[in-house]
């Protein structure tokens, strides 16, 4: 396969040429950068010596890179992957958008929450969140990879309301994000000296993640599902992880939980499940495709608590845009993707 | 004013010995350490030196220590402080427990969660989150100065309550708190190469700050609250941050939210409040005895989430029992607690 | 005392802030930014509530703000300081500059390492290393306070010159910084993403830091000192760890480089010696002016290694910039510069 | 290939199965630890599930586990490897230790600095710098692993040395290292409230790694050359940086210094010069088995500084391990070290 990626050098960029470089069934033919084109990313990412010595090319060569690519992947800002998924479409190549463009079914929720026009309702965008949505990534020409927050938030609550086990009414999910999520543009909220030993709430109640988890834990629901999302920037680099509430049914014993996420996720390679009472730490799925996920039932309150934990760039972003890419041309879903986290 | 210290040598006897050396009316004349008796406090603790040259005594020495005190700080592990307690009430001197076995004025719910007995229930001991409490700290013999998960998320949430501005059974408190917060003692997860870059949950609906808040917020409410508490490990030294949600009583206004924080707060110099859509970061908290509040009205889901933050070492130890100290003996509370934080 | 400071909201003069809201005989009349005038400062620190509620004038108003100032702080970036400098003067009041432009007895060394022409050649400026010049420091008019790097390196190396053990020749100063050395403005070095759980050099040999270090060790040893100076950035917030290097001249014993430590600085408050084989960690001084020392001889190679610490914002700048105020007014040194170090 | 570790639970222990997990041609049969025999390593570290799934053995079990395997890593504690390296040799298996134990062709100058009897002087271990040693590894039986500190220093300067650039009295090292270097056991030193933020030197001039590098400097030398060695702890995880500093003999130009660097290196995969005034940072090699060296002239000293680094876990401890174990056997010795740095 050839693959090419759009707007390579941000930090989702960077992971998927740190991963790519490890798939076997995968050749990076061309990256671009607006900000930074013609440079080698070999000197952007001193890293990357010995993986990479290419030059990156620009938007403007878009429609030679997408006919020689069987798969683009888009990693620019929102908004800007509507116009560049068109032309790589027509040169018959597959869209694989690691932005935000093409995760709504209906236009008019991007619109509303991210404040630009949607101009490719008619795309036909299947949402990638690999496990909830494989049979439709399979088949799809662009494939919407979802959000870091989303990712770890809904794979962590959906058991419990495909199961019908909770009140959709009462979810909140209380998340926790390395600074790495933001991305490497420079900003004071992300200087070293004002991040470090420090911890802050933002866009409470008003991120833009959370319709696109009310999307989708609404499909497992199979009703509308309204949640509380509180995003929290913590002093590290990698890593989310989503703190879930909800109140239990009544009657719904603590096995029956446990049921739940074992049938749900029993056969899923990239789900580990911890179980009642064992709860992940960030770090222990740090540079893998893993989501690990343990529980909690207190019945002083009725609640079951679920902690859930990815690596934002990976599992919330460039791992599981190769997952889907692996599924979308035919490949076990774990090529590229087995090697162990980096602990510590 | 004369006062001394019983378990000089952690985190809490440490701050405690930052905040009196700048304490104008307060000079130590004790402090104690069981595992490093003897030793000089400026070999622990290099950066006291100019600041103390002081040997540490031992419990055996509790008798003489309280009769040469006006007062006397207790840093002991649960379980240690009735003892002690009883003997330096004998010898005339006031008390100020930085730990938990006077907090409750149930003996039983102590012994439920601390799995210890309580020996000294007819202590008479106050509770000692001043801000709640002040009247009755001014005329205890005995404070239990709260814990630090407690302190800031009482604080947090009492207006709310205090207004009844929310249903009592809706509340949860998802806390993060710095490694100080478990003090020095050894352990692996505080080992930096396990916890750095890295974040856990635990203790979820187990942690022995919840039948504290509990206690306090049913206080305020007029009846029996029972919450949901889940604390986190975030990879930092001082600092802790509770973000609370709680779901508005039909027809509630911001403006009543805004209201009930103003009314309870507004006269209170250690809470600074930043109002509806502003949020506190700890660092901006460090090292001084402020705690800063802000929340913002959800009316998707009728939630109020309000986000508080303290240095756990301060407000959350040693600087409420030094403000308790003051209010005990009759000085400005701020005495000794006007540094400006330390940012960055 | 009044004082005013240009340049307020960089770390520099934030810190200023910080020590003046303690210092018992000054006052703060007036600060200024010329990015963020007419902003309140509090809204841009919040820790500063309580504390200040003061807006940001700009450099158009220094002929008011000198006049009204008995003393002048200038945090500005170098180049900037000599044309305030002339004007603060000119209305009588003192000059402390944090900045580089009064640091050099000959401007051609300012012109060459910093590159812009030196226009106050006149200007009779002291340099404000107060443990070395400090009489001179209390008839200046103008005092440049010295750099981070500088202050602690020449505090370490001085004594062994002073007394003539080490041949002059052999110099090596290996450092490292925290970020907070690089100040508040924004570069990919000091974004959390890349610089948390990182470490590099930089400016090996041509840091200007070097002919500071240079001069200062020249008029201690009474000849020219050519040294080796290499700084590193460390993922930390504050503090400044110098490792010096030298060889002994023959027959020099360990005792008397022990007295020459004493000799030189047995007196000094601000300088805390720990004796041979014992070494500070920059936290012992965080928060604080200390600068703390240590040293080791090495028979095998016939070296002596001396480590020093400081916080650089404090002892590194706007505390020995207070420390120099009070020099200059008749103050004790020591005057609003007696908080213990914030440890943890 | 089968391979075994004994003492598996330490930080090189886990990185070596880390990076065996990814080996395609050794499979670990057993796996060994004193502490906690029986356990399953996943129950140890959660971040194997999916790759290991295997009981600790105990040291008991050595017979049995060096008949079963082709070679086998020791991880233990200095002291410990000599009667296992025995035993192991015995029942025909190769042996990498990663310990000081073999290190030393002297056992005067181990026992002089390890305070431990040497009991296996006849073993014909071979010191296992892969870059500097290859031919004599590939028929070695045992070798010894070098240590983090030493890997990086000798790699470093080696060049200097071989081409004869530099007076070999004139080496200083200072060496700043990541936390993971002291291990997983716990002391005040790592806990992250006394490290975070913090910074220190220690050891200097008595560090174990000195000697170390002396003799493999002095190999290349051809002469015995005496190095002055400082090590600091830096509030990271992993990584080692080592500055290192000479002077130029007369007449030594900076493109003879480039020669020598380029004629050593120029072949070796894991060896990547960055050139003269490009300096590498640590993460650029995080996990993986990367040495980037970077050096610069300085003609006011005429000293060179050449600054290098590594993973100290990889290429300074279970990545070099593999290398070696690969050369051993006859593989290209890049097997299963081919995963690009995890950055950021």
């Amino acid at each position: 396969m050839k693959v090419s990626i759009i707007g390579a050098t941000g930090y989702a960029g960077e992971e998927l040429l740190r991963i790519l470089a490890g798939h076997p069934a995968a050749e990076v033919v061309a990256i671009t950068s607006e900000s930074q084109t013609g440079e080698n990313i070999e000197n952007i990412y001193s890293h990357f010596t010995r993986f990479y010595n290419k030059k990156l090319a620009s938007l403007k060569d878009l429609p030679d890179i997408a006919a020689a690519s069987d798969a683009v992947f888009i990693a620019l800002p929102h908004g800007h992957a509507m116009e560049a998924g068109k032309q790589i479409v027509a040169h018959g190549a597959k869209v694989i958008d690691i932005g935000a463009d093409y995760r709504f079914r209906d236009p008019a929720v991007y619109e509303k929450w991210y404040k630009v026009p949607h101009t490719h309702a008619d795309s036909g965008a299947v949402y990638g969140l690999t496990e909830l949505y494989r049979d439709k990534v399979r088949a799809a020409t662009i494939v919407a990879n979802p959000g870091c927050y989303t990712t770890v938030s809904i794979l962590a609550v959906a058991p419990l309301l495909k199961y019908g086990l909770v009140d959709p009414a009462t979810i909140i999910v209380d998340a926790k994000s390395g600074i790495s999520g933001a991305g490497r543009s420079l900003g004071l909220n992300y200087h070293l000296g004002e991040a470090y030993d420090n911890l802050r709430a933002y866009g409470i109640a008003n991120h833009r993640h959370t319709p696109e988890i009310e999307q989708a834990l609404s499909d497992v629901a199979g009703q509308e599902v309204v949640i509380s999302f509180t995003p929290h920037l913590i002093p590290m680099v990698r890593g989310i992880l989503s703190t879930c509430y909800a109140t239990l049914k009544a009657g719904v014993a603590a096995e029956a939980v446990d049921a739940a996420y074992a049938g749900m996720y029993g056969d899923e390679y990239f789900i580990r499940l911890r179980g009642r009472g064992a709860y992940p730490a960030t770090k222990e799925t740090r540079g893998s495709n893993f989501c690990d996920i343990g529980w909690h039932i207190d019945p002083r309150t009725g609640r079951v608590v679920t902690v859930a934990t990815i690596d934002n760039l990976v599992k919330g972003a460039a791992g599981q845009a190769v997952q889907n890419l692996n599924v979308m041309f035919g490949l076990d879903e774990r090529t590229g993707l087995t090697q162990a986290p980096l602990y510590p």
